[in-house]
């Protein structure tokens, strides 16, 4: 196991980098540039019916930050590429030796709002743009998804379930933790049940059924060896003869004093078939059968499905979440807010390219909320300001070293709950997206002003170089 | 490194599964349940504007079937799941012995053809499924992507360029691996050119730019360090003023007898940006100068781009490839075809479902070509038949032992190029779907009316149970 344990603490990322990282690296190293810079890691926009972000992705990110090291292996493959001696050398020795801020995971943000504030050497504070960027922009675009589903469900559990379409192995296991953190139930992932201590739930494949010579052969020998906690697939052939049969089933198990836990629907529609189940159930006497549906949800179907009045008690929820499917990236950028000079002057700077341009400055944003805990408004500030709200960014790594207790997913699921529940109402809309009140100190807009002029002036008109 | 490249060969992973198939495995082994049973693994449909898909991803298959076990650790937390012992102690000495069959890895395929083919005891061959799906869901999923990517930019050169929005650490490096075999001239990940030996590209961020003084040092820096290689990104402050220091820079390099190769643009109306930027280049004389872009672009903005006449020589492509954004999901699905009754005979079998019924019977994809090996029609048959034409599947593991030679990444890249040139040309178009002819053989077609007549009396008709 322990390969793979390894991986997911992120040992040896030191390569998961854009080639770009490495090359700039070598340029700072060649200019012995080793003043301190500053980046900030945050998402441009909201994806279209997002409202808000729900932040996950920072274990991995802290992981990554204390394990960079360069092996000889990396050192020769890097060499072959072209890089110099004297800048092998330095990578030889590399070590993360920076401070940093961040969200904890489960905080809710929004657009432009620094997520994770680096503070160190410009190489080192370069060279982990790409795997900072890669670890939440994918994690957090699932936390914020799954959260709509589980708002779409109404307090009636889903379990994410979609490991055979998310992207790859580590995709795979960061979906289900995203998913659980976001107010899933579960996962059907062991890997990530077993790695994040999630609850892990599956019922039955279609292939099982089609093993047996016969549905009810299939029926019989899945509730023997889980008597007290089957579900089972019932339309593998027809859903009306399937429910039949399971109420066979559930009559055999009651004579032994069982009751059958639920039927698995995964096809057709949902709706209508969910109807006729119940009813079929519940002529039975077996209204204590549950009925759990998948097959092609999101919080759009689920959303239907409830405003239909489908008996459906829980839902397996898959590919649609597992990807993302309606917006599969988000925005999330790390761009450089401050520099200091060779004579230690630290200096503000931002981009003007059309359409992307960032804010300038150390940064931290305070949260103001109303009496009842509902989120007011944040305001973005230059990090020394005294502004009224609490403070989202903490001190997670000082000097290279973590200063931070890594919470369980367990408690940061109950962080994200809490907050969740903080959201004025309209910001957890399925559909549209409702602006949440961010503003920037009357400090930071100063700021920018001035470093607008400056970089116009030396950047832009005509005399400048 | 070695955890890294232990993981990307897939050890460890036998709990990279749903919970499903192992209490399915459980069931089927109190059932002493041994026969062996195939699987087909398929894609129902084609994504919205594909035509044909490009498989990749057999080989993370077969590492992972030659690996799996499950060590001590596995088996105590499935302990804790409620698996009894003697079931924990099979899964103990698990190894998977079955039969594999497969589409070698740059086939070109259609949807309902089987793409792997596993006979095995229905244990093993259960247990495979979530890996095989995942893994060749997300590849071919890219792999396809990135082919009419490629097919857009009409041989001037892409890169993959999306590592920090693409899906976690695995999927960035197989998004890297699958683009290159589409046809992509290389990638940013620098993790993927080491694991994979593809080239890998870099120029520099705005943050590069912005942390020296002024922008003209920030492009003397990186010359200096890499000067017969230096693209610079010319749009941090403003592209014109950008450009006019690039020159500058060209200018100097060319008194130490090098040339500067190229500059970037990255954001704005790309058409008219390159324009201005290539006249102010010839202007100087600097007509060798080449012009790369990025940010934002996918198959659809390249082909925009080069229709206005963009004189843009090389595209870097990210989020949208690296995703498939458009379609960020493939419906790969893994069925039961066959199952062998306890007394040795084989029993074809298929699902029913709405809209989800499967191919019974153990196949064999054949391809007919013309005259000048444009391919004509596919034909899916019984494995056993003669047809006329290639057959696709091979047999890659036989009695749990890898019976294939591995081909290297530049040998698969070799093998896409070449059968994407036998594609007829409207099934390269990027909009719509061209339906390319796949018949099933008369053989099969009996099949599935036998096998629909005997299921339809078992299961569905009301005196079945």
């Amino acid at each position: 196991m322990k390969p793979l344990l390894d991986y997911l603490k992120q040992q040896n990322m030191s390569l998961f980098t854009d080639f770009y990282e490495l090359t700039m690296c070598a340029a700072y190293f060649d200019s012995q540039k080793f003043e301190p810079a500053t980046f900030d890691l945050f998402i441009r926009r909201l994806p279209e019916n997002r409202s808000f972000f729900l932040i996950t992705g920072l274990e991995d990110a802290l992981h990554y930050l204390q394990s960079i090291t360069f092996t000889e292996e990396h050192i020769v493959y890097l060499k072959k590429q072209g890089f110099k001696e004297d800048f092998l050398n330095y990578l030889r020795n590399f070590k993360f030796t920076g401070e940093v801020w961040a969200m904890p995971e489960g905080t809710v943000a929004f657009p432009n709002e620094p997520l994770i504030r680096v503070s160190a050497p410009i190489i080192e504070a370069q060279l982990v743009e790409t795997f900072l960027l890669n670890t939440v922009n994918l994690q957090t675009m699932i936390a914020t998804k799954a959260a709509r589903v589980v708002d779409a469900a109404q307090g009636k559990p889903v379990i994410e379930f979609g490991l055979r379409r998310e992207p790859g192995i580590d995709g795979g296991v960061k979906v289900a933790r995203s998913s659980y953190i976001a107010g899933c139930q579960g996962t059907s992932n062991v890997l990530a049940g077993m790695v994040y201590d999630i609850p892990v739930f599956g019922t039955m494949a279609h292939s099982f059924i089609m093993s047996y010579p016969k549905e009810i052969d299939a029926f019989r020998a899945f509730v023997k060896t889980f008597p007290d906690k089957s579900t089972l697939l019932i339309d593998t052939y027809d859903e009306v003869a399937g429910v039949q049969k399971a109420v066979l089933i559930a009559k055999e198990l009651e004579k032994n004093g069982v009751r059958l836990s639920g039927v698995r629907l995964d096809s057709g529609d949902l709706a209508q078939i969910s109807k006729k189940t119940r009813k079929l159930l519940d002529a039975h006497g077996l209204s204590f059968v549950k009925i759990f549906a998948s097959g092609d949800l999101d919080e759009y179907a689920i959303s239907e499905l409830l405003q239909k009045n489908a008996p459906i008690d829980s839902f397996g929820v898959g590919t649609k979440m597992g990807t993302s499917a309606d917006r599969p990236f988000l925005d999330g950028v790390y761009k450089l807010c401050e520099t200091q000079t060779v004579a230690g002057d630290f200096l503000a700077t931002m981009k003007l390219s059309e359409g992307k341009n960032t804010l300038p400055g150390r940064k931290q944003v305070y949260r103001q909320t109303d009496f009842d805990g509902t989120l007011k408004k944040d305001i973005i500030a230059l990090s020394d300001e005294v502004v009224e709200g609490t403070p989202l960014l903490v001190k997670v790594i000082d000097k290279g070293e973590l200063v931070y207790d890594l919470p369980s997913v367990k408690q940061i699921r109950e962080n994200a709950k809490e907050n969740l529940l903080k959201l004025p109402k309209p910001l957890r809309q399925l559909v549209g997206t409702h602006v949440y009140p961010v503003e920037l100190s009357q400090k930071l807009q100063d700021l920018i002003k001035k470093v607008k002029t400056r970089l116009t002036n030396t950047e832009i008109n005509q005399n400048s170089c």
